[in-house]
Protein backbone atom coordinates (compact mmCIF):
# COMPACT_ATOMS: atom_id res chain seq x y z
CA UNK A 1 0.00 0.00 0.00
CA UNK A 2 2.86 2.13 -0.78
CA UNK A 3 0.41 4.23 -2.99
CA UNK A 4 -2.48 6.32 -1.98
CA UNK A 5 -4.29 6.11 -5.22
CA UNK A 6 -6.80 2.79 -5.25
CA UNK A 7 -5.81 0.04 -6.99
CA UNK A 8 -8.39 -0.08 -9.23
CA UNK A 9 -7.50 3.58 -10.51
CA UNK A 10 -3.65 2.27 -10.82
CA UNK A 11 -4.90 -0.29 -13.63
CA UNK A 12 -7.57 2.38 -14.91
CA UNK A 13 -5.22 4.75 -15.80
CA UNK A 14 -1.82 2.86 -16.31
CA UNK A 15 -1.26 -0.58 -15.32
CA UNK A 16 -4.07 -2.24 -17.18
CA UNK A 17 -4.61 0.70 -20.37
CA UNK A 18 -2.38 0.40 -23.00
CA UNK A 19 -2.08 1.91 -26.45
CA UNK A 20 -5.03 1.03 -28.99
CA UNK A 21 -5.16 0.73 -32.37
CA UNK A 22 -8.59 -0.27 -33.69
CA UNK A 23 -11.78 0.78 -32.09
CA UNK A 24 -15.38 0.21 -31.70
CA UNK A 25 -18.30 1.89 -33.62
CA UNK A 26 -19.13 3.77 -29.94
CA UNK A 27 -18.59 7.39 -30.24
CA UNK A 28 -17.30 9.98 -27.97
CA UNK A 29 -19.41 12.51 -27.26
CA UNK A 30 -19.05 16.19 -26.41
CA UNK A 31 -20.06 15.59 -22.99
CA UNK A 32 -17.18 13.02 -22.18
CA UNK A 33 -14.71 15.80 -23.95
CA UNK A 34 -15.87 18.38 -22.06
CA UNK A 35 -15.29 15.98 -18.62
CA UNK A 36 -11.48 15.14 -19.49
CA UNK A 37 -10.86 18.44 -19.96
CA UNK A 38 -12.40 19.87 -16.83
CA UNK A 39 -10.34 16.94 -15.02
CA UNK A 40 -6.76 17.67 -16.59
CA UNK A 41 -7.70 21.68 -16.82
CA UNK A 42 -6.00 21.63 -12.99
CA UNK A 43 -2.59 19.41 -13.62
CA UNK A 44 0.31 22.59 -13.27
CA UNK A 45 1.93 24.57 -16.05
CA UNK A 46 4.33 26.94 -15.39
CA UNK A 47 2.58 30.19 -14.50
CA UNK A 48 -0.54 28.59 -14.99
CA UNK A 49 0.10 29.18 -18.93
CA UNK A 50 -1.92 26.40 -19.66
CA UNK A 51 -0.64 26.80 -23.51
CA UNK A 52 -2.25 23.35 -24.86
CA UNK A 53 -4.93 23.79 -27.49
CA UNK A 54 -7.09 21.00 -28.80
CA UNK A 55 -9.03 20.36 -32.29
CA UNK A 56 -11.61 17.97 -32.54
CA UNK A 57 -12.06 16.15 -35.38
CA UNK A 58 -15.48 15.31 -35.71
CA UNK A 59 -17.11 16.22 -39.79
CA UNK A 60 -16.47 13.49 -42.15
CA UNK A 61 -14.75 16.30 -44.31
CA UNK A 62 -12.27 17.16 -42.04
CA UNK A 63 -11.25 13.42 -41.48
CA UNK A 64 -10.98 13.20 -45.25
CA UNK A 65 -8.44 16.33 -44.97
CA UNK A 66 -6.48 15.03 -42.15
CA UNK A 67 -5.79 11.46 -42.86
CA UNK A 68 -3.43 11.87 -45.61
CA UNK A 69 -0.65 13.87 -43.18
CA UNK A 70 -0.88 11.06 -41.40
CA UNK A 71 2.34 8.23 -41.58
CA UNK A 72 1.44 5.55 -43.69
CA UNK A 73 1.13 3.07 -40.73
CA UNK A 74 -1.23 5.27 -38.90
CA UNK A 75 -3.86 6.18 -41.65
CA UNK A 76 -6.31 3.41 -41.19
CA UNK A 77 -7.08 3.88 -37.38
CA UNK A 78 -6.93 7.51 -37.76
CA UNK A 79 -9.59 7.23 -40.70
CA UNK A 80 -11.70 4.75 -38.45
CA UNK A 81 -11.42 5.86 -34.73
CA UNK A 82 -14.35 7.41 -33.08
CA UNK A 83 -12.88 10.78 -32.37
CA UNK A 84 -9.67 12.34 -33.59
CA UNK A 85 -8.00 15.06 -31.61
CA UNK A 86 -5.33 17.47 -32.63
CA UNK A 87 -3.00 18.60 -29.47
CA UNK A 88 -1.36 21.64 -30.33
CA UNK A 89 0.97 24.45 -28.46
CA UNK A 90 -0.11 27.90 -28.47
CA UNK A 91 3.31 30.07 -28.78
CA UNK A 92 0.96 33.18 -27.94
CA UNK A 93 -0.32 32.28 -24.92
CA UNK A 94 1.22 34.76 -22.95
CA UNK A 95 -2.11 37.29 -23.85
CA UNK A 96 -4.19 34.93 -21.47
CA UNK A 97 -1.46 35.10 -18.49
CA UNK A 98 -2.69 38.42 -17.14
CA UNK A 99 -5.76 36.52 -16.67
CA UNK A 100 -4.49 33.18 -15.66
CA UNK A 101 -1.71 34.76 -13.26
CA UNK A 102 -3.62 37.35 -12.00
CA UNK A 103 -1.56 38.01 -8.77
CA UNK A 104 1.76 38.74 -11.00
CA UNK A 105 0.63 40.31 -14.48
CA UNK A 106 4.06 41.56 -15.22
CA UNK A 107 5.26 38.04 -16.11
CA UNK A 108 3.61 38.46 -19.51
CA UNK A 109 6.44 40.88 -20.43
CA UNK A 110 9.10 40.39 -18.14
CA UNK A 111 9.58 36.86 -19.12
CA UNK A 112 7.50 36.33 -22.50
CA UNK A 113 7.57 38.83 -25.01
CA UNK A 114 10.24 36.93 -27.12
CA UNK A 115 8.34 34.36 -29.68
CA UNK A 116 11.74 31.77 -29.28
CA UNK A 117 10.74 31.89 -25.44
CA UNK A 118 7.61 31.44 -25.55
CA UNK A 119 7.69 28.25 -28.65
CA UNK A 120 10.16 26.70 -25.80
CA UNK A 121 7.80 27.29 -23.03
CA UNK A 122 4.59 26.26 -24.39
CA UNK A 123 6.31 23.08 -26.52
CA UNK A 124 7.36 21.87 -23.35
CA UNK A 125 4.25 22.88 -21.06
CA UNK A 126 1.66 21.50 -23.76
CA UNK A 127 3.56 18.33 -24.01
CA UNK A 128 3.06 18.07 -20.22
CA UNK A 129 -0.64 18.86 -20.14
CA UNK A 130 -0.65 16.40 -23.41
CA UNK A 131 0.24 13.93 -20.39
CA UNK A 132 -2.20 14.46 -18.56
CA UNK A 133 -4.84 14.40 -21.20
CA UNK A 134 -3.92 10.90 -22.15
CA UNK A 135 -4.27 10.61 -18.26
CA UNK A 136 -7.35 12.53 -18.66
CA UNK A 137 -9.23 10.25 -21.83
CA UNK A 138 -8.53 6.78 -19.32
CA UNK A 139 -10.44 8.50 -16.45
CA UNK A 140 -13.20 8.82 -18.52
CA UNK A 141 -12.68 5.07 -19.28
CA UNK A 142 -11.78 5.31 -23.27
CA UNK A 143 -8.88 4.11 -24.68
CA UNK A 144 -6.38 6.90 -26.31
CA UNK A 145 -3.91 6.02 -29.42
CA UNK A 146 -1.49 8.91 -29.07
CA UNK A 147 0.77 9.54 -32.59
CA UNK A 148 3.69 11.43 -33.25
CA UNK A 149 3.50 9.84 -36.96
CA UNK A 150 2.47 12.71 -39.18
CA UNK A 151 3.47 15.66 -41.15
CA UNK A 152 3.43 18.43 -39.09
CA UNK A 153 3.14 21.03 -41.25
CA UNK A 154 0.70 19.50 -43.57
CA UNK A 155 -1.20 19.58 -40.27
CA UNK A 156 -0.53 22.95 -39.34
CA UNK A 157 -1.24 24.45 -42.44
CA UNK A 158 -4.48 22.43 -42.48
CA UNK A 159 -6.20 22.47 -39.06
CA UNK A 160 -3.78 25.45 -37.14
CA UNK A 161 -1.91 28.29 -38.26
CA UNK A 162 1.48 30.23 -37.42
CA UNK A 163 1.03 30.04 -34.00
CA UNK A 164 -0.42 26.78 -33.09
CA UNK A 165 2.64 23.97 -33.03
CA UNK A 166 1.04 20.52 -33.77
CA UNK A 167 2.24 18.26 -30.69
CA UNK A 168 0.73 14.96 -31.33
CA UNK A 169 -2.40 13.58 -32.60
CA UNK A 170 -5.05 11.03 -30.66
CA UNK A 171 -7.60 8.63 -31.68
CA UNK A 172 -9.74 8.10 -28.61
CA UNK A 173 -13.08 5.29 -28.42
CA UNK A 174 -13.76 1.89 -26.84
CA UNK A 175 -10.96 -0.28 -27.62
CA UNK A 176 -11.80 -3.19 -30.70
CA UNK A 177 -10.56 -6.05 -31.54
CA UNK A 178 -7.01 -7.40 -31.09
CA UNK A 179 -6.93 -3.52 -30.14
CA UNK A 180 -3.22 -3.68 -28.49
CA UNK A 181 -0.11 -5.52 -28.86
CA UNK A 182 1.61 -7.02 -26.16
CA UNK A 183 3.05 -4.89 -24.11
CA UNK A 184 6.81 -3.62 -24.74
CA UNK A 185 9.21 -3.88 -21.54
CA UNK A 186 10.04 -0.83 -19.47
CA UNK A 187 12.98 0.10 -18.04
CA UNK A 188 14.31 -0.91 -14.54
CA UNK A 189 14.11 1.77 -11.92
CA UNK A 190 17.81 1.58 -11.92
CA UNK A 191 17.85 2.19 -15.68
CA UNK A 192 16.20 5.29 -15.16
CA UNK A 193 16.80 6.69 -11.42
CA UNK A 194 20.10 7.69 -9.64
CA UNK A 195 20.69 8.94 -6.30
CA UNK A 196 23.25 11.82 -5.51
CA UNK B 1 -21.06 10.07 -13.69
CA UNK B 2 -19.42 11.04 -16.92
CA UNK B 3 -15.52 10.04 -15.79
CA UNK B 4 -15.20 5.92 -14.82
CA UNK B 5 -12.54 7.13 -12.46
CA UNK B 6 -13.82 7.60 -9.08
CA UNK B 7 -14.56 10.91 -7.50
CA UNK B 8 -11.83 9.71 -4.22
CA UNK B 9 -9.35 9.59 -7.15
CA UNK B 10 -10.03 12.24 -9.30
CA UNK B 11 -9.13 14.81 -6.55
CA UNK B 12 -6.39 12.94 -5.38
CA UNK B 13 -4.98 13.54 -8.55
CA UNK B 14 -6.83 16.90 -10.11
CA UNK B 15 -9.47 18.31 -8.11
CA UNK B 16 -7.75 18.77 -4.81
CA UNK B 17 -3.90 18.67 -5.75
CA UNK B 18 -2.46 21.90 -5.68
CA UNK B 19 1.62 22.61 -6.76
CA UNK B 20 3.19 23.14 -2.80
CA UNK B 21 5.22 25.46 -1.70
CA UNK B 22 6.03 24.27 1.91
CA UNK B 23 6.79 21.05 3.22
CA UNK B 24 6.97 19.23 6.75
CA UNK B 25 9.72 17.42 7.90
CA UNK B 26 8.14 13.82 6.89
CA UNK B 27 10.83 11.88 4.22
CA UNK B 28 10.02 10.17 0.92
CA UNK B 29 11.27 6.86 0.89
CA UNK B 30 13.08 5.24 -2.24
CA UNK B 31 9.77 2.38 -1.99
CA UNK B 32 7.50 5.84 -2.14
CA UNK B 33 9.70 7.03 -5.62
CA UNK B 34 9.70 2.82 -6.50
CA UNK B 35 6.41 2.77 -6.85
CA UNK B 36 5.64 6.09 -8.28
CA UNK B 37 7.83 4.79 -11.30
CA UNK B 38 6.83 1.41 -11.24
CA UNK B 39 3.24 3.03 -11.93
CA UNK B 40 4.10 5.90 -14.14
CA UNK B 41 6.67 3.81 -16.44
CA UNK B 42 3.28 2.24 -18.53
CA UNK B 43 2.06 5.58 -19.97
CA UNK B 44 2.97 5.72 -23.27
CA UNK B 45 5.39 7.32 -25.13
CA UNK B 46 6.47 7.25 -28.82
CA UNK B 47 7.81 3.74 -29.68
CA UNK B 48 8.21 3.12 -25.98
CA UNK B 49 11.56 4.73 -26.01
CA UNK B 50 11.19 5.97 -22.57
CA UNK B 51 13.37 8.87 -22.70
CA UNK B 52 12.88 10.32 -18.79
CA UNK B 53 16.05 9.89 -16.45
CA UNK B 54 15.60 11.02 -13.00
CA UNK B 55 17.90 12.25 -10.50
CA UNK B 56 17.08 12.44 -6.91
CA UNK B 57 19.31 14.65 -4.99
CA UNK B 58 19.21 13.08 -1.50
CA UNK B 59 22.47 13.87 -0.10
CA UNK B 60 23.12 17.59 1.50
CA UNK B 61 26.33 17.90 -0.58
CA UNK B 62 23.92 17.51 -3.70
CA UNK B 63 21.50 19.98 -2.60
CA UNK B 64 24.32 22.36 -1.66
CA UNK B 65 25.29 22.28 -5.22
CA UNK B 66 21.75 22.45 -7.00
CA UNK B 67 20.32 25.31 -5.22
CA UNK B 68 22.54 28.07 -6.31
CA UNK B 69 21.21 27.04 -9.43
CA UNK B 70 17.91 27.85 -9.05
CA UNK B 71 15.86 30.76 -9.77
CA UNK B 72 15.80 33.09 -6.51
CA UNK B 73 12.10 32.49 -5.88
CA UNK B 74 12.29 28.63 -6.02
CA UNK B 75 15.85 28.84 -3.83
CA UNK B 76 14.25 28.26 -0.15
CA UNK B 77 11.61 25.56 -0.97
CA UNK B 78 14.27 23.71 -2.96
CA UNK B 79 16.34 23.72 -0.31
CA UNK B 80 13.80 22.46 2.41
CA UNK B 81 11.68 19.94 0.51
CA UNK B 82 12.05 16.39 1.40
CA UNK B 83 13.45 15.63 -1.80
CA UNK B 84 14.56 17.08 -5.05
CA UNK B 85 13.96 15.37 -8.42
CA UNK B 86 16.08 16.70 -11.24
CA UNK B 87 13.93 15.04 -14.36
CA UNK B 88 16.30 15.26 -17.60
CA UNK B 89 15.81 13.76 -21.26
CA UNK B 90 18.18 10.86 -22.46
CA UNK B 91 19.33 12.01 -26.34
CA UNK B 92 20.57 8.93 -26.52
CA UNK B 93 17.50 7.03 -25.80
CA UNK B 94 17.77 5.03 -29.01
CA UNK B 95 20.75 2.57 -27.83
CA UNK B 96 17.81 0.87 -25.05
CA UNK B 97 14.98 0.98 -28.53
CA UNK B 98 15.88 -2.83 -29.49
CA UNK B 99 15.09 -4.11 -26.18
CA UNK B 100 12.48 -1.47 -25.10
CA UNK B 101 10.57 -1.95 -28.94
CA UNK B 102 11.94 -5.32 -29.72
CA UNK B 103 9.24 -6.32 -32.52
CA UNK B 104 10.89 -3.59 -34.80
CA UNK B 105 14.37 -3.03 -33.92
CA UNK B 106 15.02 -1.43 -36.94
CA UNK B 107 13.25 1.85 -35.76
CA UNK B 108 16.92 2.84 -33.97
CA UNK B 109 18.96 3.05 -37.04
CA UNK B 110 15.75 4.29 -39.57
CA UNK B 111 14.41 6.80 -37.51
CA UNK B 112 17.02 7.85 -34.77
CA UNK B 113 20.28 8.13 -36.75
CA UNK B 114 20.54 12.04 -36.12
CA UNK B 115 21.31 13.60 -32.84
CA UNK B 116 18.92 16.59 -33.60
CA UNK B 117 16.03 14.26 -34.55
CA UNK B 118 16.78 12.48 -31.45
CA UNK B 119 16.76 15.42 -28.76
CA UNK B 120 13.49 16.81 -30.28
CA UNK B 121 11.95 12.98 -29.72
CA UNK B 122 13.86 12.73 -26.73
CA UNK B 123 12.13 16.36 -25.44
CA UNK B 124 9.33 15.83 -25.90
CA UNK B 125 8.49 11.84 -25.20
CA UNK B 126 10.13 12.70 -21.80
CA UNK B 127 7.88 16.10 -21.53
CA UNK B 128 5.27 13.58 -21.82
CA UNK B 129 6.39 11.70 -19.19
CA UNK B 130 7.23 14.47 -16.90
CA UNK B 131 3.50 14.82 -17.00
CA UNK B 132 2.55 11.00 -15.89
CA UNK B 133 5.16 11.29 -13.07
CA UNK B 134 3.95 14.62 -11.68
CA UNK B 135 0.11 12.62 -11.86
CA UNK B 136 2.42 9.62 -10.36
CA UNK B 137 3.38 12.12 -7.23
CA UNK B 138 0.10 12.20 -6.55
CA UNK B 139 -0.93 9.14 -6.57
CA UNK B 140 1.77 8.22 -4.48
CA UNK B 141 -0.04 11.14 -1.65
CA UNK B 142 2.67 13.34 -2.14
CA UNK B 143 2.37 16.41 -3.17
CA UNK B 144 4.65 18.02 -6.38
CA UNK B 145 6.60 21.14 -6.50
CA UNK B 146 7.12 21.36 -9.83
CA UNK B 147 9.77 23.95 -11.26
CA UNK B 148 11.75 25.78 -14.47
CA UNK B 149 12.80 28.42 -12.77
CA UNK B 150 16.61 27.10 -13.28
CA UNK B 151 20.23 27.21 -15.06
CA UNK B 152 19.85 24.71 -17.18
CA UNK B 153 23.05 24.81 -18.29
CA UNK B 154 24.49 24.96 -14.82
CA UNK B 155 22.29 22.09 -13.74
CA UNK B 156 23.43 19.72 -16.68
CA UNK B 157 27.10 20.77 -16.01
CA UNK B 158 26.38 19.76 -12.30
CA UNK B 159 24.33 17.09 -12.34
CA UNK B 160 24.49 15.54 -15.92
CA UNK B 161 26.08 15.44 -19.26
CA UNK B 162 26.12 16.56 -22.70
CA UNK B 163 23.41 13.32 -23.65
CA UNK B 164 21.03 14.20 -21.10
CA UNK B 165 18.97 17.52 -21.00
CA UNK B 166 17.30 19.10 -17.53
CA UNK B 167 13.64 19.62 -18.26
CA UNK B 168 12.04 20.59 -14.93
CA UNK B 169 12.85 20.36 -10.91
CA UNK B 170 11.11 18.96 -8.59
CA UNK B 171 10.36 19.12 -5.08
CA UNK B 172 8.50 16.46 -3.47
CA UNK B 173 6.71 15.97 0.01
CA UNK B 174 3.61 16.29 2.16
CA UNK B 175 2.44 20.04 2.15
CA UNK B 176 3.48 21.89 4.80
CA UNK B 177 1.86 25.43 6.18
CA UNK B 178 0.02 27.47 4.03
CA UNK B 179 1.58 25.71 1.20
CA UNK B 180 -0.60 26.81 -1.94
CA UNK B 181 -1.75 30.28 -3.33
CA UNK B 182 -5.48 29.86 -3.86
CA UNK B 183 -5.98 28.58 -7.29
CA UNK B 184 -5.76 30.29 -10.59
CA UNK B 185 -8.06 30.67 -12.63
CA UNK B 186 -8.35 27.90 -15.81
CA UNK B 187 -8.79 28.66 -19.43
CA UNK B 188 -12.65 27.66 -20.40
CA UNK B 189 -13.49 24.70 -22.35
CA UNK B 190 -14.69 26.45 -25.63
CA UNK B 191 -11.00 28.60 -25.53
CA UNK B 192 -8.90 26.08 -25.51
CA UNK B 193 -11.16 22.83 -27.74
CA UNK B 194 -12.49 23.99 -30.99
CA UNK B 195 -14.33 21.34 -33.24
CA UNK B 196 -13.67 20.81 -37.21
Amino acid sequence: MTLALDPAAQDLLFREAHTVNSFTDEPVSEEQVQAIYDLVKYAPTAFNQSPLRIVLVRSAEARERLVPHMAEGNQPKTASAPLVAILAADNEFHEELPSLFPHAPQIKDAFFSERGTREQAAGFNASLQAGYFIVGIRAAGLAAGPMTGFDPAGVQKEFLDDDHTPLMIVNIGKPGENAWKPRSPRLAFDQVVTTV
